[in-house]
């Protein structure tokens, strides 16, 4: 599969990797055709790993990863361009995070969430939201935390959810531990998660964890 | 312990009656003296269940819990009264939820929280917010649901939480399963994850569910 990976942060350098070592075609968008971090990224990942603007990587992409911050994903969304994310499908992997009075809190929050700003603001783009509930690490290398944790993923687009259920399952998460939670407003379901994340992060001092939903008896 | 639990619906009778069971003395607090629901709920529980006005039950008790919604919690306690709240554990299970456009969202969400709001108007009760990531019933019988599943506590004041741990461990919590998330602004962090749990809720079709946070290998 040629994926774009849009961002150059932890995030997408982390999936970016671990999609070339998987044996894509992956090239990391940014804002800026020589964006060190990409440039290096691509050096250490090999000959199936390139750079460009993100409307290069989308272009080139069958599927497009958003993972720049939800607070500027749709700036660079438009950047990449709604042709070029038109009937593909778009993985978006964000938390929208913004400070106040020095205290995280997120925007959007409650009556929206960005991954259905992102649905409305390209709709024709088959939009999934998945992975936002973990680290990077523990994306793409779920044995980092032990049980039979899970990952959600929610998007109107039934064969967009089974491909990426498909690509987690390369990531090293069992179908059966991909849990479903229906249409794209389940987005603000999974980014409302992120406050509990981060106050748990604080407690552990690490974030090698996850939560596994457990049923009735 | 003598415990006032204002609010009469699902989680105040339940809450109630789990108290009584246990042994406590309990007064059912609500607007009026002769609420229905509570009269009713006092005859079948038995001679260590009482009702009446929240102030009437918020005097009488050593602990308070407040059982209603989120969004009238500062109207009911402020008619329980400041001076019947001033030095006790005020024990805050209740989640902020609101409709808009006919969609549940949450009100306070995101830069404040219930229990925040609640400890900021009475700054002499020691409140710990707790129990609002579950359903009533998974609230006072924990083994309904498999797995080392864990409940939240937070609050200002450690001895406070120590005797809610203390009560949610006759509940049936053991305390290694009670995970301190800190001071009260974490009730953020709980009450944020209500879509969360509102999504699971959809997809299972049932209540008996609650999230184990799985660590490093």
């Amino acid at each position: 599969m040629r994926y774009a990976v849009l961002g150059t942060g932890d995030v997408g350098r982390t999936l970016g990797g671990r999609l070339v070592g998987l044996g894509h075609e992956v090239v990391l968008g940014s804002r800026t055709k020589d964006n060190p971090a990409a440039l290096e990224w691509a050096g250490a990942a090999g000959p199936r790993a390139g750079t460009g603007t993100f409307a290069e990587a989308a272009a080139a992409a069958e599927t497009v990863v958003n993972a720049v911050g939800g607070q500027v994903a749709l700036a660079a969304l438009e950047a990449a361009g709604a042709q070029h994310l038109d009937g593909k499908v778009l993985v978006d992997v964000s938390n929208p995070m913004a400070f106040e009075d020095g205290q995280l809190t997120l925007d959007p929050v409650g009556s929206d969430s960005v991954g259905e700003q992102i649905q409305r603001a390209f709709p024709g783009a088959r939009v999934v939201k998945t992975l936002n509930t973990v680290n990077c690490q523990v994306m793409v290398e779920p044995t980092l935390v032990a049980g039979a944790h899970q990952i959600f993923v929610c998007g109107a687009d039934a064969d967009a959810k089974a491909q990426v259920t498909a690509m987690l399952g390369e990531f090293g998460w069992p179908a059966e531990r991909v849990l479903d939670l229906g249409g794209i407003e389940a987005a603000r379901a999974v980014e409302m998660y992120l406050p509990l994340w981060l106050s748990l992060f604080r407690q552990f001092g690490d974030a090698d964890f996850n939560i596994e939903v457990r049923r009735g008896r």
